[in-house]
């Protein structure tokens, strides 16, 4: 019923998306079925966990919006992050992850929020903050706002990937 | 150099997007080489433009955010698009879609905007507005907003890759 996507690299390895499209179903699914709204904040995935939930069929009725927000300065200005989180921890860290959540919330309609701010590679990378690392924000009414620390490995597809998958099943588990 | 996507129907019908993915690198160089900031506006497409163009490597320099705008009152709140135009002409309008892109360019940073809104199906398609039909709005500074209408074949997944084709050939142009 969904599409399968493969992402095919020139090296030959090859990736199946097609379990992140079905999450994407069961989570669209499950937020119809609970009558809950959802949003997100992404700044490593870049617009693909919006994406790939809107790629099913009917998702208007549970994703009305999502903020993209790649910059600090994004950050501050769509999702009220604080500039002394930014400078104290710096945009990849838990502090600004659960403040995107929690802004992204504020900005929206929507019941539940994740949020995602990374280093998917290949440069940015640090001794502290690898590439691969992810810190993922969870916040929603009538629950405390939370933070995941993620270390992913591969390239900077297969980084993003692994988030959405993550962020996908952190919705499923939230609704 | 960049992951080739293959998207694989259960039909077998196969649509290659390593074009897309092309075209992503080849508007992020152009952008970074004319130090243009790109921005976007995205209702049907839901987050994939964004989504292609920061799967490019250094993307971060050209794309500070973008504005993932599904429902009407989203379309309002964050690129204070009139209520008067999603009354009178619908979500799916030329003055809609040229009401996003400018509204995006206000609320950021970028030198160009562009915008999709349309009706990627199965659902929401009428006679008057049909399954494959897409407004894409673009504005820029010192330059007049403006809009196409366009109509793609297919299913919902090859009318929002069309979509993201048409946006990220739009964006090079315009830069």
């Amino acid at each position: 019923m969904f599409p399968v996507v493969q992402l095919s690299y020139l090296s030959g390895k090859q990736m199946k998306t097609d379990n992140i499209l079905r999450l994407a179903a069961q989570v669209i699914e499950k937020a119809k079925s609970h009558k809950k709204m959802i949003t997100m904040a992404e700044s490593c995935t870049g617009g693909l966990i919006a994406g790939f939930l809107t790629a099913i069929p009917g998702s208007s009725a549970v994703v009305d919006r999502g903020f993209v927000t790649y910059s600090n300065e994004s950050k501050q200005e769509l999702l009220n992050v604080s500039e002394n989180n930014l400078i104290q921890y710096g945009a990849v860290s838990a502090a600004v992850a659960e403040e995107m959540a929690s802004g992204a919330l504020a900005a929206s309609k929507a019941h539940i929020s994740v949020s995602v701010t990374g280093i998917a590679g290949p440069g940015g990378g640090s001794p502290n903050k690898p590439v691969g690392l992810v810190f993922m924000g969870q916040a929603g009414q009538n629950m405390p706002t939370s933070h995941k620390k993620l270390l992913f490995k591969g390239d900077r597809e297969a980084v993003r990937l692994q988030t959405v998958e993550e962020a996908l099943k952190t919705m499923y588990s939230m609704l």
